[in-house]
């Protein structure tokens, strides 16, 4: 952030008064920008012990498997926003279960939800960012080219629970320190 | 958001190609500026069959009972944005137990998360968003004075489960029409 986005002026980077922590502040016009965490949301779809994937088209991690999922928009909630995930990246028509996986990615502020979602019919077809969409069993899941963490995390609590048929909410961190080490 | 925070030229609203709903765009240096909803975490510290409330200070609803919350910040995990909100509204020791409440507040964005947390020590006091912290019995509960209806629900919610010691993660939706009856 370089400029004010109320007056134009140029922002500087600052602890306000009072706070503790250095932000964006305009000191045209007063206004302390403040930054916050962006929520994703997305389902694990499922058709009897299947789940569904999808290839995805775009950068980041293009041509790898990832669970419909992206940014919450404004106005909505967090199962909205993970259905119309579902819809737009799979064109898949499913309904909401319950939650099932939150995760923290502290080192990009983002905090990912999925739900558990069953799927209607199998009319789904790849959307605009993806290139494929799948049902997979356990044994075909592609677990070295699942898109990030968060999928092979929450795929792995599902096959974990599916025997059993009961599962319990998880909340995890996923940590990954950015500084690397210079000797490697 | 009338100006980009990139450039600082004057940004338009409108549906950018490719997207299908309006965002502020900047026609100089094409940065499309999303908005996304915030996350508010919170605790609710319990010591034996007493929860931990602050009488807020500051509006909105000054004067009124909360549970420690406030906006998650960047490089934070959930957890560790309701602990630092629990000690700076309480100054409380608390340990999270787990997830228990997740809201979404779709008319205005929001979306509030709160732990069960032991409190370690009773040595609380208020914090400068705080008039006073106190502990309550379910019989004590100021319920016509609690600040918002995710507190009133959440507490709800814990008090309903106590007695049996299980405290399933609740994921609800909080639905504000904000279109008013002109005839009322």
């Amino acid at each position: 952030m370089k400029y004010c986005n109320q007056c134009g002026a140029p922002v500087t980077h600052r602890v306000p008064d009072g706070d503790n922590r250095p932000r964006y502040v305009c000191d045209s016009c007063d206004t302390i920008h403040y930054q916050n965490p962006r929520i994703i949301a997305g389902c694990l779809p499922f058709h009897e012990d299947q789940v569904l994937l999808c290839k995805r088209s775009i950068a980041p991690r293009q041509g790898c498997w990832t669970l419909p999922a992206g940014f919450l928009e404004f106005g909505e909630t967090t199962a909205q926003g993970a259905l119309r995930e579902t819809e737009e990246e799979a064109n898949a028509n499913a309904e909401i279960i319950g939650l099932y996986t939150l995760f923290s990615l502290p080192h990009i502020s983002q905090i990912y939800m999925f739900y558990r979602a069953q799927l209607i019919d199998l009319d789904f077809y790849p959307g605009q960012e993806t290139l494929e969409t799948k049902l997979f069993h356990e044994s075909e899941v592609p677990w070295q080219e699942l898109a990030f963490p968060v999928i092979t995390e929450t795929l792995k609590f599902y096959f974990n629970d599916l025997p059993e048929e009961d599962y319990p909410i998880r909340n995890e961190d996923i940590i990954i320190n950015r500084k690397r080490d210079p000797m490697k």
